[in-house]
Parts: C-alpha cells; structure tokens; sequence
C-alpha cells in the first residue's frame, strides 16, 4: 500500500482578494504561511515522512512545500518543480476581482468560468503584459504550450502526463511522495485517481494547507482518501472555497 | 567565460556561540537570514541570473538558498542538495566552543584543528550522540562515506568528485551556477579552482553571505575572481573568520 499526500498552498495574496489567480504569480499571506507551517507540524505529529516532494514553479505553492518541509525538519528532500502542477490558467479573468465579475456577468457565470469541466474562460491575448509567454521559466516550452486561457479539461491534459512519466513511477519505486500544488491541479489529479466523472468534479474543492491523504494500492488505485486534523475544519475550508465568487 | 557563484551561508546560530559546527544542523541567526538576502539582492541588482542551484544537505545552507533565490524571484529555480557540499566534519569537537577550547588547547591547537590541512580534530565515536551516521539523509551512503571527523583534505576528497560529475558538466552545458554552501566546502572548491597549494590555503577565509564570483574560461580556468559589493566589507569579513577560536 502507498501513500500520497497533496497539499494546496496556503491562502494567497488573492484568495484573501478574492481574485482570479491562474499563473499570476502571487505570494502567500501571513495567514497562508501558518497554514503552510500547521501542514508540517500535522504531518510531523502523525509520523509522516517523505523521500522526495513535488511543487509546480508558483511561488504560493513552492513556499507551501518549504514551510511544510521546514516543520518537517526536511529541507535536504530533494524538490521537483514542474510547469505541469501550475494552477489552471484563468486567461484574462487573472487579476480581476471574483465578486465584481460576479456583480457583472452574474453568478451562473462565474460559477461556469470557475468550474465548467471543458469551457475555458475567455483568453488573454498573447501580447497582454499579464501573459506568461515571455517568462523564463517557460521558456523551454514550446509557445503553444503555455496556456493563454484553461479550462479543468486543458489542466488534467497537461497534469496526468507529468503524473504517469514523473510521479507515479516514484510512488512506484517506493518513493513517499508530497506534493504541494493547487486548487485545480490538485482537482486534476482527484479527478483521474479516482475517476470522477466531467459532470461530479465541479462539486469537488479542495482547501487551503490541509494535506489531503490518498492510500493506493499496487496499480495506484485509491483504497482511502482523508485530510489530515480535523475533519470538520477541511470541510467547512472546502465549502468556503465552493462559496468565493458569489456576488 | 562562464561564471560560477559561489555563498557561503549567512550567520548561523553557532557561527554566533562560537561552537564548532561541522555536519550539526543549526539553522541561521535572524542577522544569517538578513546576510542571506542582502546576497539574493545584490546578485539580482548586478543583473545575475541562475539556471540551476547547488546546495548541502544542511538547512543553514539551504536557507541561504532559498532567501537568496526568493529576492531574485527564482523560487522555482531546479535546486539539486548533495552532502557532498556539507561543511568540513569537525569530529569531537562539534558542538565545542572554540574560545574554551582554545583556552584549554591553546591558540596554536585551536588553529591546527581548524586550519590544518591533513591533521584531522579527534574523531567522533560512531557511538556518539552527535554522530550522523543514523540520519536518514545520509543511509544511502556506505557507513564509512559518513565521517567521524575531517580535515580539508577528506573534505576536499569528497567535494571535487561532485565538482566533476555534476557541477562543472553544467556549467560546461552553458547553465549559470549558484552554490551555497560552507565554509570549508567551498575552500575546497576554491584550492582546487585556483590550485591553491595546501599550505596556501590555511591562509583562505571566506565571509558569510557574500557571493563570490568565478569567471572561467572554456576549460573552467579561473580568469577572475572577486566578491560582490563592498570588497573591503569582504576583507573585513573574512579577516573576522580568520580571528575566529582565540581564547
């Protein structure tokens, strides 16, 4: 039996805004560090350990796994940063405020931007300084590939090859894995282990900085899944991320 | 010309106690943390970028690291840790404060244990309490790779075979290198850099958290080297890690 543990960074800047984040690349909150640090000291407490620790190239989400490791007494793991586990792209929604566009488009319409499975929110023209094309960090990637806009549909896409070439061969090989990533890739990686349907993956949220558990089994095939504390505090967080967006 | 930098890491607890370190893993001083970003800072207004970092296994140099990277914004930069880059093993005398030790050895033994370039310090037992060998970071290595005490000679036995295998084919590979590392770790870089000879290099200090900068031609020769900053801010710090375990 294999563990896997998934964490989504700490509140950010912009969840405190209640912004569309995507590639935006933010930084946590005060409160996104503690939540970042009560990972560790949770996973420490319940005898959790790891031999290498996955993050995507978001700072919000690579400071999460540095203040995880950091309470874990575990900044020598070695860390892979992957493109791949970057939040979903919110093409040119980024930047603008969840309730405002709320307030004009209607909240039907922010709930599809937000978690229509296959309708991507409208693209951010290439040229837009908010695009991330000109970026270093993705600079060995062919233009097409970094998203001018994502729907869950585009993220799963670009997250499942980095599971099946990168993560799951670790698990594998007996490697105790953590990732620290996001709301969206994490929901990609929910959404193929346990293989939800397009339709039931819109009710599926995840919270901020509580380490959601998967146990697998010899093929990767989810026997239990669990957050990590207190039950009840994972399930209101879940619910307050089903509620942003409302006007 | 390649250009290699490398950080010894910033104030660590001990450095400031003035104890005898070695592979123990203390962590920065609140000065260490601001020494380590005054090193991201300067690095990113002279205009250096990095392709890749190196670090130890040792969370003082990591955190140098990772405070560094963090003011360049390249948290998402590939950091590859390898305890071959830790600082010199100090055996028994880990833990040891150097001015009592001097007090007690005199100025001349203090300064052969920390300078010598083949006389080890006494050796821990692998009994002791202080001992790494049952660390989980090291129990990949063969027992005897862990030591119970160096001098630079063993630490530059192990540092140059890493230089070979993995930093100097980056750098070749046209990456732009940053290492944070240790005091002795990187003196071992710079004795075989600058073919230091071993009297020679008793005589080589290196100040906390300033980068020191390599240029280097096609066969990896050093043509230029020089600290980052204030040169007579390096000099004095370094003359202050040179007066370091007088009684």
């Amino acid at each position: 039996m294999f563990k896997l543990v998934l964490i989504r960074h700490g509140e950010s800047t912009w969840n405190l805004e209640n912004r569309f984040t995507g590639w935006t690349d933010v930084d946590l909150t005060p409160t996104g560090v503690e939540q970042a640090k009560n990972a560790g000291r949770l996973l420490k407490a319940e005898g959790y350990d790891f031999d290498v620790a996955y993050t995507s190239v978001l700072k919000r989400a690579t400071r999460t796994l540095w203040h995880t490791l950091d309470e874990m007494d575990r900044t020598w793991l070695p860390v892979v940063h992957s493109w791949r586990l970057n939040e979903r792209h919110y093409g040119a929604l980024q930047g603008l405020n969840k309730a405002d566009m709320a307030k004009q488009y209607g909240d039907a319409q922010v709930l599809q931007w937000r978690r229509s499975y296959d309708t991507p929110p409208p693209a951010l023209e290439a040229t837009d300084a908010r695009s991330e094309r000109g970026d270093r960090r993705y600079a060995k990637l062919q233009p097409e590939q970094v998203p001018l806009t994502e729907c869950l549909k585009d993220t799963v896409a670009r997250v499942i090859p980095f599971w099946n070439e990168s993560m799951a061969p670790a698990i594998l090989s007996g490697k105790r894995v953590v990732v620290a990533a996001h709301g969206n890739s994490i929901r990609a990686l929910i959404k193929y282990l346990d293989n939800i349907s397009d339709d039931e993956i819109v009710g599926v949220n995840v919270p901020n900085g509580i380490p959601l558990v998967y146990e697998l089994d010899a093929e990767l095939k989810p026997l239990r899944k669990y957050y990590l504390g207190d039950a009840e505090a994972a399930a209101k967080a879940a619910a307050a991320v089903a509620a942003q967006g409302k006007a």
